[in-house]
């Protein structure tokens, strides 16, 4: 065990973001891969240290320690596997070795470079089942994992062409440093961390409430995860606009409450899932994170409470999760209530993303004790102006959506 | 400063309880004190250890200390003097002398003992000044202070005669030894403790939810303060049977709630009452204790606030405050919402004792979102059961209500 209590995790932010001009002679002489999303994200994350201490992808003994113990080589507490994919053929096409450095690319634009360190094979089947529990293709990390291409690369990363963040995202995308400033400047020492990537129905909202209770916080950071999404699943924007609403509209009051993003694709893995959530929510300067029922999970893989029971193997975390119940829509209570505190559960009525789904659906306004109106109407508002009509994600949105990030040409000529 | 932490206050339970049987000459030998109910309802709270470390009522050196500097002689942080105050023309007939045993008697039946082991006057205006913060007779702690005869007697007390409490409040009666035992069977290691004479409105039941959360409590224990009464207080009857009612009717689940009485005479000491309640629930075995807006407080005698900023001077206490702002109504919540986290203070519809009192004499029923409506049920059936037809008091309640407790006869001869 090591200390984990330091704040960012690891002890030290990682910032390895080295602009280059479109001139600089280094661009021309690097082997070039262009890369997908997922990597693209990746990258952005490790420079700017959301992920700290991690400074590029993995090597393979970081990975062997996060597949058997959940830790790092150096022995921090780490959950998912931060991996860097080629295929063979890609590696002997461009006679790929240790000590190459790589250009990334997207968008057709230079990103970012890779120092190759290390190349190596994996056990996929071996990771997905330790990182996932299960090798079931039909789990949608599992499917990514057994996806990936056959040699991993390890090695550092630095950012040399830093994307823009596009409209309406660009007013919740803080770099860690800059979020743990803008905590800072507003007085805030205990932050609550709140993930998402749903629309927040009143449950939501008081999961958040309950928690900041818990934690004794001044005040909650939503982080919405953006990333690659799934047919059905909300679309993004209204998803980050739909949780600042909260607070516009004045259901948490301004000095209590911010929304943020953070790029990353959903690998669904349940309580290690939420490992990595909170060591993310660490590094952009939380103190506490809330975890409900079900937290990452998908389908049945899970039990709904293991990734609240995963953070008792781990007291050295360094941040502390708030573990919570049920919400639900009380008829006698006549409000939002508790499943710790209610003694009416056998009347509640579940403030189930389902139905929530429905409404929108058919397009009916909801009672305000499930969604709230002005989140109601934001939504419907951002399916006209973002999701080509629909608040969830369609075979159209995803081809026709407006990127999260945009990878600018190269810097002008020094 | 000394070792606060321990529990119960000053490390060990007082309990001096000693029955003694009706033909014991030791009863028929000793000086006899009728005394009033303040005095009686102390020496059951000594006894018992309600008001741990105290063994009886106070030295002059004690009420020193508690005067000037808020602790006993000993350093265990104390509040409010606990005195036996006496006539001069009473300690001259009966020729009082430190030393003497005293039988005290109430109900025309013998009570305690007292031994006198320091007989004292005391500057009455200088005590008022320092516990109230005001000399103002106005005040009903000072006018009670005020009012106590010219001597003080300080010594140990031994119950020897324990009064039998009626119903409806046996049920909530609980020595510290039998609560701590009660809280231990169901398995609460962390009881946050509510202090009340009100009959509960939607405001209160969220104060002790939200409460609930901060403490990350195992439970609430509701205390409620029954003694002197005066005009325009709720009923006794009404006020317990109330706070249960919450637990009976399901907005407080079986396992997390209990309610209990204390037999106190209000001070209305404000930040110093305060202090006093920590204590006491501390010896009940509460880990925590909730102080919302103007406790104990009377007039605008003190800052609605004072009582949350002394516990700043007591950290050694050894038993943890969780203040809390204001519960109120929101319309654009639809719901009770927290000073603290609603963004619509302008549109707040306060919880206010009086607007209850007002629903409560004209008869109407409240929202349930004001007063649950099987407490109004109940509060409306405690004013014919046991108000002569009102939920408050009045002169007719004080006349001819039940006593909370009665002392019996002793025992019969051995």
């Amino acid at each position: 065990m090591v200390d984990n209590t330091l704040s960012p995790h690891g002890g030290k932010l990682t910032e390895r973001v080295t602009p280059l001009q479109a001139d600089d002679q280094r661009v021309r002489e690097l082997k070039t891969i262009p890369v997908r999303s997922q990597i693209a994200s990746e990258c952005v994350g490790i420079s700017y240290g959301f992920f700290s201490p991690l400074e590029g992808f993995m090597l393979k003994a970081d990975v062997d320690a996060v597949v058997e113990d959940m830790r790092l080589a150096s022995g921090y507490v780490w959950s998912i596997p931060i991996v860097f994919d080629l295929s063979l053929e890609e590696i002997t096409r461009l006679s790929l070795r240790e000590g190459d450095t790589l250009l990334l690319t997207h968008q057709d634009q230079p990103l970012a470079t890779l120092d190759v360190e290390e190349i190596y094979a994996y056990d996929k089947e071996h990771l997905a089942r330790q990182v996932y529990g299960t090798g079931d293709e039909n789990h949608p990390g599992v499917r990514r994992t057994y996806t990936y291409k056959d040699r991993f690369l390890g090695g550092k990363v630095t950012l040399i062409n830093p994307p823009h963040v596009n409209p309406p995202y660009e007013k919740f995308w803080y770099t860690p440093r800059e979020l743990r400033e803008r905590l800072a400047e507003r007085g805030w020492t205990k932050v609550v961390a709140f993930q998402t990537r749903n629309v927040p129905h009143a449950g939501h909202e008081w999961l958040m409430k309950g928690a900041w209770f818990a934690a004794n916080a001044d005040a909650i950071l939503v982080n919405a995860v953006i990333g690659e999404k799934r047919t059905g699943d909300y679309i993004d924007e209204a998803i980050i606009l739909a949780q600042d609403m909260l607070r516009a509209a004045g259901y948490f009051k301004e000095n209590v409450y911010m929304a943020s993003i953070l790029q990353w694709d959903m690998r669904y893995a349940g309580p290690r899932e939420a490992v990595f959530h909170a060591i993310v929510r660490k590094n952009l300067g939380c103190t506490h994170h809330m975890f409900g029922r079900d937290h990452a999970g998908v389908g049945s893989y899970y039990d709904p409470y293991a990734a609240h029971r995963i953070f008792d193997e781990l007291p050295d975390i360094g941040i502390k999760p708030v573990v919570t119940l049920e919400w639900w829509y009380c008829p006698a209570c006549e409000g939002i209530a508790y499943e710790g505190l209610c003694g009416h559960a056998d009347r509640k009525q579940e403030l189930s993303g389902t139905f929530m789904r429905r409404t929108l659906e058919i397009g009916v306004r909801p009672p305000p004790l499930t969604f709230r109106p002005e989140v109601f109407d934001l939504v419907k508002e951002c399916a006209d102006k973002y999701g080509f009509g629909s608040p969830f994600v369609t075979e159209s949105y995803l081809k026709n959506r407006n990127p999260v990030m945009t990878v600018p040409p190269l810097g002008p000529a020094g």
